[in-house]
């Protein structure tokens, strides 16, 4: 049976989430922010980073293991180096004005890099990157997250499927835009397959002693697996790292988890890296740089005709352009929920 | 048959190859960074970046595809972000004055930004990012190279196997150095599976058409492919923007191939940041993250209890500590070409 389901205007669903989220605690400025991540991805259709957040996020506020009302510290190390203190405070504040922050710097001094301490999940990365690429600058950020894989060759939990952006700014709005976790299938992959009887691909996941498996029920019962090997693992802890360690927040089995525990801050980390184009290759040259680059690649011959070579976040932008000219379609459970959140 | 071979020291290998790249026409301050690069590499058990390419730099120096008395010069743009007009240089110098310059700069400002373009070849990442840790600095690093692989879903060769570094220095030396290459196999193993009859894992490779193949014959008349799929894909376009159309240097299939055209500049760019984790962290807490960062890793239990989870780049600087005190072993084969270059 069809999932029953409305379409709702962007600016309609921006303020439904707002409404439920300061109802739940959240400031002003936390809610609108946190809104604006969590709907921005929706119309990108990176579901699993929208709308359907909202409720965890107001659970997490009523419990207090999110401060709604805390006011996040800039503290600046040098001209282009600075940590944000995040003081608990709404993910997605702390990441808008850690963005911010990196932005005004950048347009200063050509390059920005802001750590953020002491903060919260902070929605998807694409969101804070079609930011910064619509102000024309270079964007590579990276948060960390609570342990839901092992690192290559362990058999426990060590570290989150912290992912990474990089992102490029096309003058003409095509940006490249690389968003992407570290794990190479979620768990709801994993379930299809099962209930269809299928194996899964060799690499996908381990079972509960980190031996790698093609069986759906070992894998749900053992450890999903990084993207490539060794390499993905690598570079999982990579991020954590430059999130985590270098901000001076948690990192690896120290970030509480997301799920349950709604009384307890994360500690979650993230960095921002802002670069300006025009500074490094030039204003022009970038410009005609990225034209050629896009050019090279969408003239690539395809293995599926039906399948043409794409820049990473064509897809995302396209879907975003959509959904702010047609709304996007919800559940209507979730717009219930979301409603009687208010 | 096993191949003949010596046991050479490690700095009188790096004397032979200094005077082999000297002959063949790189001034003194060139042929000794190329040499120190390229030998680094060799102790850490990378041979594939090591003194085996001596012949190769030679021959592109004779031709006069690599400017063996190029002085790089720096273009500062800001404070902490500067571009390095390589001229055309031997890839080792321009990568070693690259970290030079970023390091001084990060330890005034705390992060450093510099972009090489007109570059070559410049080894293999790891070394720089061992002096960088020595010295206590955070390094992420990258050069593009000219094209090996298609995008993910392309049937054409339209981009290198771009690698990334991100390494962390920790104070007793236990550094993490991940330095990673984009292509999930290398061509020799393919071959070897051939030769043996084996069919290779899903993955590695895609036919001439682009379709993904387990033929290794099919796969060595095709495309190598990216480690993950489109992540992989999409993290070596990611590094290609960083360190080639930001740099102003050449990207995608206008670098210039390395194998054969030994006559002309391949237009290489490459990319180093350098952040002080003293001015972020703050230097005890970095100190103790990185300790324990360490401990929960080690601690993980092991999937095979004869492969316990290590750090990125633990291997690497094992070996290297033991080829320090005992020297690397070479092919005579190989050190007869050495000889024969002075």
């Amino acid at each position: 049976m069809p999932t029953a389901t409305r379409t709702v205007a962007v600016a309609e669903l921006e303020r439904l989430c707002s409404a439920a989220l300061a109802a739940a605690g959240a400031s002003a400025e936390g809610a609108n922010a946190c809104a604006r991540i969590l709907v921005e991805a929706e119309t990108m259709g990176i579901a699993t980073h929208g709308a359907v957040r909202v409720p965890d996020y107001a659970r997490r506020l009523r419990a207090r293991g999110i401060d709604g009302r805390a006011e996040p510290r800039l503290e600046q190390r040098a001209p282009s180096l600075a940590v944000l203190d995040g003081r608990n405070a709404l993910g997605p504040l702390v990441g808008s004005r850690a963005l911010e922050a990196a932005l005004a710097t950048a347009r200063d001094a050509g390059i920005a890099w802001i750590g953020c301490r002491a903060s919260n999940h902070f929605g998807a990365l694409a969101p804070y990157a079609r930011a910064a690429c619509d102000a024309g600058f270079v964007l590579v950020a990276g948060t960390n997250a609570s342990s839901t894989m092992p690192p290559w060759g362990g058999a426990a939990l060590r570290m989150g499927n912290n992912p990474l952006c990089i992102a490029a700014p096309a003058p003409d709005g095509t940006h490249f835009i690389l968003d992407m976790a570290m794990s190479v299938a979620a768990r709801g992959k994993i379930r299809a397959a099962q209930k269809e009887g299928r194996p899964i691909p060799e690499g996908w996941a381990a079972d509960s002693r980190g031996r790698p498996t093609t069986d759906p029920a070992a894998a749900l019962e053992g450890f999903l697996l990084p993207f490539g090997a060794h390499k993905g693992s690598g570079l999982a802890l990579a991020v954590d790292l430059l999130a985590g360690a270098l901000s001076g927040a948690r990192f690896l089995t120290d970030v509480v988890t997301w799920v349950g525990n709604d009384e307890r801050p994360q500690g979650v980390g993230h960095f921002f890296l802002a670069l300006d184009p025009a500074r490094l290759a030039g204003r022009e040259a970038w410009s005609a740089a990225m034209a050629r680059f896009r050019a090279l690649l969408l003239d690539t011959p395809a293995a599926d005709p039906d399948e043409p070579v794409r820049l990473p976040g064509a897809r995302e932008l396209e879907r975003r352009a959509r959904s702010l000219a047609e709304g996007v379609s919800l559940s209507l459970t979730l717009l219930d929920e979301l409603h009687a959140l208010v």
